[in-house]
């Protein structure tokens, strides 16, 4: 707290909120150049801050047991601290051996067995304070997240303390990296009995709920240590995470009293005075959940698309409610004009998806063309049958016309450069409500962390931001039907999704035994059907394209059940 | 040592290499029960041992994390207990709170979040000498691998000392698991020092190479405590995991004295009787890496298929090398009534090709149908043609067969109930000499992890086994081609395998960075080409079928690379 008659001192430091890309060294290395010198020439800044592993991008995962790519690193790294024109924390991993840092044992054989390790070169997880021609500190994190999608205990070895404290604009700064925040009592606290200022360097990803915890666990320690905090995330889709950003600012009372965008690249400079902070910018706290869900998968869309060297997408539209939403989003992501969509008739489809898949692409200025599967079910039918020596039906030629679809898709991607896009959600997902190498077939999975449920909201939700009905209604109001045999719809095989859905949370996100689900409510003979259809399906789900999570656990790296697997329950 | 005058004790210690399915606690159980109770029906053993997580299979993976699989290990184990009519050494996972047992804190914040935890209970790998009604005492595993293909830091805690020790028929047993034998002056260290023999409960896959290390490490201990050291190991395939068994005896010199075999279930009683061992069965000691190679890829495939409830395979039969393999892989672990092959010819196959396979077929007594591709190739081509309004060709019309002859496969796996296996090998896998969807689609690739090169001495190795040509000698002679093209050749468009496997090697096993591949002595441009080749490639890659894994480093979730990645070198 600022104490009466001393003099007033009062430093600047700028929250990065960057948006990197996994291995490109020189790239991140030049954007993060670009910021911090466009500072140092406004004199703006004292102090510029990037997130965990800015200079790789998080998570570089097995890209870390690549001698050249640590070497490369080193390289980088070295060439920032002279070209950087003001201190800067930047996070980057680091050979203990080339920085002289020390680090805990590690808790398996890789070091120590009786035959003798290979050459091994044990590696942190650091942000090293550097610019203007120096090397201020290195920062390593001391506890590895390997739960979730984490597997940092693969990678990096433990830090050890004391906390590293750096005096900038006489204040003392302490940096501290993500998980080690979320320890009682632990590094973050020690940091902050040891400086004026903690900053918190993360790569949190999105999940529904997840801000809130980040709020409380860092206004925790703020109040029980009487210090401000600094909270910077990543920004960013990377593969299935997405990164939100929404870095925050908490005062040495523990108020949050600034937020920073979700779902968007920013720099705020915060300005640290004897323990009381301001801020360039104003707070832009989230207030509209499907919104930044909303945003984030679009975000995650183009993440996707571009960093993959693409800017077109190419879509399967059926006149259903999920190649809406995802139509929808890909526009909102890559521009209309980088997206094409194609309706697929089959002989079961009816009139008014067609006309509903043409509308739509009307209203939202996207390119449909039409290319109906009827020669090609005929054909391949006429092939398989022949081979059989009898006709097939039923669920095999309903596959046959999903992987028709696959495949002229798959064509127009080949000819155009396209991505293919997946429009499968997470109850059909979850329920393996989906033909594999059929409507699973594409790069990129937008909605298969999204409820179905969800899909309407969100398709609500889109049509009323601009007080513009880009999703035509007749999509949102008729019977959800996968018009692979007369007359079908998904609640013929289904129960209703209001209650498909949150039981499908209980099982999945929650891990919840099939007896506790129907002691919450549910009907027995219904959820032992739908696990058991959840378990039979991960084969499915192993082979489809990744997607971006918004949930506590999506089908995902979070979620890694074996394939031969006789458990039930 | 044997000390004169001492009174003789002896126990006789069975080990048994079993072959588990994980999740089938059940199942299991039973298998478990069975060989106990016959061992002391016959009076055939003092204690009898199982491998590491013998009750749940290994690697159980996030079954981990369900309380209703973790309540009924509890339970299964607690019955073991009272039903085993010996004293057993049985592995599972077991909630450190129900078994009272020791651990170590965890490095993440699991459990010690400021904010509280949810409920959570520490989990630890662990083995229950149990059985007539007690339990005798609880092992707990120490150091836990969280590399390669294991992640047991996700799940469990480490275990604390001291060893685990308990006096069978006068002599004093210790259990060490797994990991623990691989820490030098660790855990086995210990264990040997507080007994006279020390066994090591395991499940250590397979890979080529890995044996002698298992050899040295044991041997190691046993000759420095001079204490006979029983290892045993699982047996079986658990998705791209095969465990080989082969569990040996190191006696108190550190020799290798006894060998179980590779590929089979077994069990063999080891008497110790002061300090000098003795089996009941003859050691068998592998002698010819390529039969290993080949009854171990039998197993995975027997495994892969039955374990997952099925009994019948499809295969697509080119009259290549790779189809030929694995076919005959397919019938030696299924039999031939249980194989189906389909020749799917285009505009371009050479009719040598068609009646190789056809020969194949005969040979070996498989099903052989035809079911040519240019009916669906031509309707399919039209379609898309007619809507990109100009015919399709080259890559594009080349993946477009590949992914027919996907769709015919499938539909013939969807009507009678066979599980698809793909036909890829290592090398075309790597450089993504393969169409997603096409060639790929399936549940099974049996040859994933074997390049091309091995697949040659794997044919003429199972040609010379019974002295029958099972495999057309032109199969093994004529040039390989995708056919999908005239005229096409795979030394067209990548450099002779001779070249290309050991670059492989050197680039994805070893992880070596280019310039010290082509300080090696590899054409800098060649190795430019193939490495960006195989960068790219990583999408397909993700989405293939799981297959054994025989190398170091496969490509499955040993190597773990980010999609969005632009890391080149």
């Amino acid at each position: 707290m600022a104490v009466a008659n001393l003099p007033v001192v009062a430093v600047r430091i700028a929250l990065a909120q960057i948006n990197p890309v996994v291995g490109d060294l020189a790239g991140n290395a030049a954007m993060i150049t670009t910021i911090v010198n466009d500072l140092a020439q406004r004199n703006a800044a004292d102090l510029v801050v990037f997130p965990e592993l800015a200079l790789t991008g998080y998570p570089p995962e097995d890209l870390l047991l690549r001698p050249a790519f640590l070497d490369d690193v080193h390289a980088a790294i070295n060439s920032l601290a002279q070209n950087l024109a003001l201190p800067s924390v930047v996070g980057a991993p680091l050979r203990a051996a080339q920085w002289n840092v020390a680090f805990q044992p590690s808790s398996d054989s890789r070091d120590r067995s009786p035959l003798g390790a290979d050459f091994f070169s044990p590696v942190l997880n650091a942000a090293v304070i550097c610019g203007q021609g120096e090397v201020l500190g290195v920062a390593t994190k001391r506890f590895l997240p390997n739960y979730d999608v984490f597997d940092e205990a693969r990678y990096f070895y433990r830090g050890e303390g004391p906390a590293t404290v750096v005096t900038i604009a006489g204040q003392r700064c302490s940096v501290v990296i993500c998980e080690d925040v979320w320890i009682a009592d632990g590094p973050a606290h020690e940091a902050a009995q040891a400086s004026d200022v903690v900053v918190v360097v993360n790569a949190s990803p999105f999940a529904r709920g997840r801000r809130g915890e980040r709020h409380a666990v860092v206004s925790h320690h703020a109040r029980h240590t009487q210090t401000p905090f600094l909270y910077l995330n990543q920004l960013g889709g990377q593969d299935e995470l997405i990164f939100d950003g929404a870095s925050f600012v908490a005062d040495a009372t523990g108020a949050i009293v600034h937020e920073m965008p979700s779902a968007q690249v920013a720099v705020h400079v915060v300005t640290v005075e004897n323990a009381t902070v301001s801020v360039d910018h104003p707070s832009s706290p989230v207030t509209d959940e499907l919104g930044e869900i909303y945003d984030l998968l679009t975000l995650a869309t183009h993440d996707y698309v571009t960093k993959s060297g693409f800017h077109s997408v190419v879509i399967a539209l059926s006149g259903g409610i999920d190649s809406a939403i995802v139509a929808t989003i890909a526009a909102d992501a890559l521009g209309p004009q980088n997206v094409t969509t194609i309706a697929m008739p089959s002989r079961y489809s009816s009139e008014h998806s067609l006309s509903d898949a043409y509308e739509l692409a009307r209203r939202q200025h996207i390119a449909c063309h039409t290319a109906g599967i009827e020669a090609g079910h005929q054909a391949i039918a006429g092939t398989v049958g022949d081979a059989l020596g009898h006709e097939i039906a039923g669920l095999t030629d309903e596959n046959l016309q999903s992987r028709v679809r696959g495949v002229i898709l798959m064509a127009w991607s080949n000819e155009t450069g396209s991505l293919v896009l997946t429009t499968g959600n997470k109850s059909e997902l979850a329920v393996g409500y989906s033909t594999l190498y059929g409507d699973t077939a594409g790069a990129f999975a937008v909605i298969k962390d999204v409820p179905k449920t969800l899909v309407y909201e969100l398709c609500r939700w889109r049509n009323q931001r601009d007080g513009v009905e880009v999703i035509p209604l007749n999509i949102l109001e008729k019977a959800p039907s996968a018009e692979l045999r007369p007359d079908q719809r998904d609640d013929q095989s289904l129960p209703p999704y209001e209650i498909l859905d949150p039981l499908i949370e209980r099982y999945v996100d929650f891990d919840q035994p099939v007896a506790q689900i129907v002691a919450a409510g549910f009907d027995e003979e219904v959820v032992r059907r739908i696990t058991r259809l959840i378990d039979l399906a991960e084969y499915k789900r192993r082979q489809s394209p990744l997607g971006p999570r918004i949930s506590g656990k999506s089908f995902g790296k979070d979620r890694r059940l074996p394939l031969t697997n006789r458990f039930r329950g």
